[in-house]
């Protein structure tokens, strides 16, 4: 991993927008989710000039979210999530869901929806307790490491 | 709420990047969520200029994540966080979890941890099927509204 300047070293929400904050970055990755591999695919999906695609892209498998591999008949190279990328599926989904819920006007039309095989939507993701409750901001709290707890 | 140039107008990932993409954005929610009200108090705990904490909280409250309204008292402003802007938790633990999971380099020192009441960490939120199933990507796809599923 890379070792940028942190704009704030010891919390875990702005490393991870340290590495990944750039709006590119996530696009990428959600387009690795749906199953882009190739460069000329990445670009023109995202109509992202070439240079930054790259710049994206080399800045994503220093952190480890993706890795560089030679496809099946090794004639190109393709660019794939890490199990470290694949493990942002929930950051991808939640931000869809917040997008669903709120960056769409009234009566704007909603083009895309994250759904189960079945066409169902899927079910809005949210933090719970163990037991299943749901938790609110109210529920949790941040402990310093080095604060002994209760 | 603001009209921007979308990136992907079709996207609710993408939408929610060009709202709060910016790294300050999401920090200042994170802080919010954490009871920080008052201009000077993210200033100083974001270590962030006048000018530009000034221009993201204008941004935050025009695309309605943050309202400004007087302190009880009623003697000065603070910034709180509206309805949509609560509805942003599930975004902000997910960022977190994986910072904790991954932005850290084995043996450092992990200074923060979201924990629940009890001081037990908070679980690891995932998205998962109406009967608790959890879902990766594979078992999700996007439908185009347009499309008529299966």
């Amino acid at each position: 991993m890379t070792d940028p300047e942190w704009t704030d070293p010891h919390c875990p929400v702005a490393r991870t927008l340290d590495l990944l904050g750039d709006r590119w970055s996530l696009l990428i990755v959600r387009d690795a989710f749906d199953g882009v591999r190739r460069f000329n695919d990445f670009r023109r999906g995202l109509g992202i000039a070439r240079n930054i695609l790259s710049d994206r892209l080399r800045a994503l498998i220093a952190v480890g979210v993706m890795e560089q591999r030679p496809n099946e008949r090794g004639t190109r190279n393709e660019y794939v999530l890490t199990d470290k990328g694949r493990d942002l599926f929930t950051v991808v989904v939640a931000l869809r869901q917040w997008g669903e819920r709120h960056a769409f006007e009234p009566g704007e039309e909603h083009s895309e929806l994250l759904v189960l095989a079945t066409g169902a939507p899927v079910p809005p993701v949210a933090p719970t307790a163990a037991d299943g409750t749901p938790l609110d901001a109210a529920d949790t709290r941040v402990r310093k490491v080095d604060d002994p707890g209760e």
